[in-house]
């Protein structure tokens, strides 16, 4: 798995007939479409980051995050990385969920020990109005050419999944102007001014749309949309101003694409009250974080849906037997069905020891093997 | 209602067997008690706080937050400014969560601009091994005292609740040694060595009932566990860490003293998904953050407990139609039945207009005034 300048070296082999070599890994494909598989696949949210020296050491090369997600060929460099550790079943695109907006012309940066920020967050309804649809080849081509490569890169060992952040969690960004305790900024304006923050959701929501099916046609074979924060939200807002928005995503997302099922997840961070509404809105994977029992939300949203999840990020902090124990607890609650992605609950923190996801890939595949 | 020397002024009043007058609205005990109100009851998490100039007066006049916390006669007069200015149906103690851990000799500060931090976070197993319950009378007297002036200076105008933060809560700062945004520190014990986490637990527990009782016995009518963090654990680690706790502080309260009945709430921010559980360890009322509907959570746990939430915060900050419409909203989706304690989801912004609260406590008795 090479990236960057190696496009020759694949000429010569086997190809299917849109130039992609047959998958060999399709374990992650088939547990989203709820069916039979020898074992539960599994990956990681964030596996590719800072837990792990060669991307350090990659991102030292780049000199900012920012030209690291800039780089199709740096980007593809890191988004291996944990492939040739460990077993995973699937790879995700490295890139930022705040690409889009930037696009828009926010000016994204990262400051140095902070998180992302915009130079000109969303605060007046002049530039509310002005927002628009960006081009995504002239704007986001970093991104689309990131996952060409990758996927030749990836030779067909395992699929490649893109993603984007949800709307209602962009307008966050966009409007908070970087990250936030209370979203005061944003729910003041949801409250107050309601048809504002349909306008920003109504114009991410084309955004998204394009950005993810870019995806697909340059070569992503499962898309999956993060609403990291409406979980934030009271139950009724939720609907309204997030699930809403991400099922009108879903419904004009290609379904098939070269011949290939694309299939579709969606993760809330923080929904897990409200699992039956979001299995209902047409998408094949739902993402749990780990404050659900995946037994239960298995039985609550029955055959309709796979489910990705669930472990405790911060159980990779315990032992070897912990993490072990910890893994098969999860695996235990979903049982013997189909439908099940093994995940983190959320991103893998940087401080992770390397060694102890090992362990957790590892348990996953032989507890799972029956 | 004056807080300080002023005790002589309720020697010659009309009081009760035990020197307490007649309780005026007693709206508040009678809705935790599921028993039919004229209207629903309100009161606001961190009614006493930073939104106030009244209470930024005080506490600049105290010199710090803990001064503050620890002066009887500040306490009570903060304590008794939100009543002042606004209909609401209960008192509250005003404290702070870490007076417990701070009686255990841990050291408690507050940075300037920071959360609270502990000059002695507990990091090893010699330091678990001594922990041990404080004694109350010496060591958290000022609570006891404050309850008292509070109680007095109220002069039976509405009841006054205690509270204290939940074991798991009080161990996740006790371990990080202030808040954190992944609790790695704390749940890295709880993954490698569960059984300190238990001694923790164990210790703080008795400390809690003991601080409780002790405020019942000073003069609080009701009491509040306040779960901040147990949100952030897995569903399994959730029962076994915080709720097995909160069920036995709930089991070694008083119920009844001097004749009245003392209700109990216990609130899990985030913990919308285990209500049915919560319910059932043997509280009066269940607190509940503002993400989960309070129409399901009613029918989920039926009429075995009152309901206490569930406002956004957050929306104190729209219009005042839109406060209006959120208030009745929470209103009318708990419908026309016993057992609804209007409150936020969380504790009230520092940046709230304190106009916009006066229109929904307003709005709360007029809409339910039926």
């Amino acid at each position: 798995m090479l990236c960057g300048g190696q496009r020759q070296f694949f000429l010569g082999q086997t190809v299917s007939t849109t130039q992609h070599p047959t998958l060999k890994n399709d374990t992650f494909l088939r547990a989203l479409k709820r069916q039979p598989v020898d074992y539960t696949p599994v990956w990681l949210m964030r596996q590719a980051g800072r837990y792990l020296a060669e991307y350090c050491a990659t991102r030292k090369r780049a000199g900012s995050f920012l030209n690291l997600c800039k780089s199709p060929t740096m980007a593809c460099e890191v988004t291996l990385q944990p492939l040739a550790r460990y077993g995973l079943d699937a790879a995700i695109l490295f890139s930022d969920i705040l690409t889009v907006p930037d696009a828009m012309g926010l000016g994204l940066y990262f400051a140095e020990g902070e998180g992302p920020r915009f130079e000109r967050p969303l605060r007046d309804e002049a530039a509310i109005g002005k927002l628009a649809v960006p081009d995504i080849h002239s704007e986001l081509g970093y991104v689309t050419d990131a996952v060409s490569e990758i996927r030749r890169a990836l030779d067909g060992s395992v699929p490649l999944i893109g993603f984007s952040g949800s709307p209602f969690t962009l307008a966050c960004y966009m409007v908070e102007g970087g990250g936030s305790d209370d979203f005061r900024t944003v729910k003041t304006m949801m409250y107050s001014r309601p048809d504002l923050m349909h306008r920003i959701l109504e114009v991410t929501t084309q955004a998204v749309i394009a950005y993810l099916n870019a995806q697909i046609e340059a070569g992503a074979q499962a898309v999956m949309v993060f609403d990291t924060w409406g979980g934030m939200l009271p139950a009724h807002a939720y609907r309204t101003f997030s699930l809403s928005y991400m099922q009108r995503i879903i419904a004009a997302l290609h379904k098939q694409y070269d011949g290939a099922d694309i299939p579709s997840i969606v993760f809330t961070k923080g929904g897990g009250q409200w699992l039956e509404a979001i299995a209902d809105i047409g998408c094949d994977g739902v993402g749990l974080d780990w404050t659900t029992d995946i037994g239960e939300a298995r039985q609550r949203v029955g055959h309709k849906v796979a489910l990705q999840g669930n472990l405790d990020p911060m159980s990779l902090f315990g032992t070897p037997e912990a993490i072990a124990a910890e893994a098969k607890r999860v695996l235990d609650s979903f049982g013997p069905h189909a439908g099940h992605v093994f995940n983190l609950g959320h991103g893998i923190s940087q401080f992770t020891p390397p060694e102890n996801v090992k362990v957790l890939v590892d348990t996953v595949h032989s507890h799972s093997r029956r």
